[in-house]
């Protein structure tokens, strides 16, 4: 925090959550934002189009992401390890962010109602997105909905473990774990 | 649809759905939907405090029934088994329902997004309540957030798969069956 940035977006995204934290999502506007980045309101918007899509432009990325590691998982792997070379992918980018802003990000939009639901709509497209990439494979339904959705409940899981500090290990390999646990849980009843 | 039913309650959730399908859920008043039902607006408002109510009213008893369930499933049952008791007091409550008008309301909330994503977030608010009682059981995490949010992905799949007519059997039949699919999917890799 307050350590000097070369990237305006970075920057942004820092003061952003810095500001959602402290004063709330729906106090703040985009001009504090800017302000506290020591940047023009016009570089904000020339990075995002508005407040949220600090919280959300890398959404539509991740999950070309994720659907790029299902289609490419080998041909011999069943529904959810198809499912885990997505998440795999996800980790790869996720994991490059700072934890300590994941967490903020996490916090913000579990505080606002209105987040909370984009989050969990964005989560919902992604299995929507490995449903039909796991058609695209030749899995039927309703395995390929079970096996893309168990995988985003994986993905959620595991952030919040990785971003909490519940977890000090890399996000890849609490993915892995978490995506451990839900086979022991499915298996072992 | 049209035919006789003694209770208002009923008659104004199949009026407002027949105008949500009709016409969309933001161009529909509580004054059509009294009207359609053959009664009053006053009445409409003795029975939903707005339009959205139709639609999410039986949500907090749903979510009561899902946790009894699972609270009083034995207690030599693992996670998902717990959770899996959870379900069929699920489909008890949701199967008395009529099939058409259950698929009439999945069509009409996958159409707004708003109502798409307050859809989530009831589910959402089920997994977290789940996973309390399973905490109160003894299990620990991820393994009772990974349990209970697994389950809201069976029920999901299982209420869509049954509402859709896809599937003829009774609603606690189709919720069993998804359950077998979510522990081969998960099992069988």
């Amino acid at each position: 925090m307050g350590r000097w940035q070369p990237d305006s977006r970075g920057r942004l995204q820092e003061a952003a959550l810095a500001l959602y934290s402290e004063r709330g999502f729906d106090q703040t506007t985009a001009a504090q934002i800017a302000a506290r980045a020591g940047l023009t309101e016009r570089t904000f918007f020339r990075h995002f189009s508005d407040k949220r899509e600090v919280l959300f432009g890398g959404s539509a990325l991740l999950q070309e992401r994720i659907v790029a590691g299902v289609a490419g998982a080998p041909l011999a792997d069943g529904p959810l390890d198809a499912v885990g070379c997505g998440l795999a992918a996800a980790a790869a980018m996720l994991g490059e962010f700072r934890r300590d802003l994941s967490r903020q990000r996490h916090v913000v939009i579990a505080a606002n109602p209105e987040l909370r639901e984009r989050e969990l709509a964005k989560l919902a497209d992604y299995a929507a997105a490995v449903a039909e990439a796991l058609h695209q494979r030749g899995v039927g339904e309703p395995q390929a909905s079970l096996a893309a959705e168990a995988g985003m409940t994986v993905l959620r899981v595991a952030v919040e473990r990785w971003s909490s500090g519940g977890d000090d290990r890399d996000l890849a390999d609490v993915m892995r774990d978490s995506m451990a646990g839900l086979r022991a849980v499915a298996g072992g009843g």
